[in-house]
């Protein structure tokens, strides 16, 4: 099955000049979800991990299934103000402002090994700060995947020491 | 295994006098998490239906996986500006102010079977909301599923006619 055929091209979204890469024909389909999924699985059958962790909300969508199908536990990192308990903060530079990302400090214990599971590597902000709590709480980040990579923004550039994977790239 | 242990009572949380539930210990938990998406697809075994419907964020946590296991579709419902391509819109009363959820147009086909999965049940608002634009796309609402509901917050009443059912009561 050849996913690229389940996503669908929007042109100036979010806003003008950005060609939009949309995930939602391939959820909507069964196998596409299926094959996704089990894609993500298959980069993961060698590596030894505890937990993944995912950003809200289109980390949820590729990380919790991935955390079900390999028996893992999942640890959602949110937007300020959604999470209940005690949490870490990292801030990150947008192209126009910054975002805050965070994460509750019971969710990766010293030693664990983590992998982050997320829809798009773009500019790599947000992954470098999932990557930051993560280590912050005593984590190691042992792999990182994405199901689509935007090559030509060189977010590898900004994650280098790490093992990242993508599934489809543009 | 008992779920309700992996539940975690916040009190104070968003605002003074809620008592809220915190879902992040039980997706940690390996068998937590799998235990609650088998536990949603058992209720589901005997649901004739073709795709799951989930509202951004803690929607897509139990309805992606949920849909994956059992082989089926997903769709998200987002918040406003979110959804790249042609939408509709329904916007629902809170107790204070109001908030509006997004379908794509394309995302349910006329007589499609559609379950809803979310995590909690409270006033019932969103679900409601949800319905409705499902209702306008032309699908049927079959089963709504939740892993929580408060059942002094009468959810139910608003969704008088749905086959309702959730995992932990409280």
């Amino acid at each position: 099955m050849d996913l690229y055929t389940l996503i669908r091209d929007i042109k100036d979204f979010p806003t003008e000049g950005i060609l939009f890469r949309d995930i939602t024909p391939l959820l909507q389909d069964s196998n596409g979800l299926k094959e996704s999924i089990d894609s993500i699985a298959e980069v993961l059958q060698d590596v030894d991990f505890d937990l993944i962790v995912g950003p809200e909300s289109r980390g949820f969508i590729f990380g919790v299934p991935t955390a079900y199908k390999m028996n893992k536990g999942f640890v959602p990192v949110r937007k300020p103000g959604k999470l209940p308990f005690e949490h870490i903060s990292q801030t990150y530079d947008l192209e126009y402002g910054t975002s805050t990302i965070e994460i509750h400090i019971d969710a990766v214990q010293k030693g664990q090994k983590v992998v982050i599971v997320d829809d798009l590597l773009a500019t790599g902000g947000t992954t470098k700060a999932i990557v930051d709590v993560i280590e912050k709480l005593g984590g190691e980040v042992v792999k990182i995947v994405y199901l689509i990579e935007l090559e030509g923004l060189k977010g590898r550039d900004v994650l280098q020491g790490y093992n990242i994977s993508s599934l489809l790239k543009y």
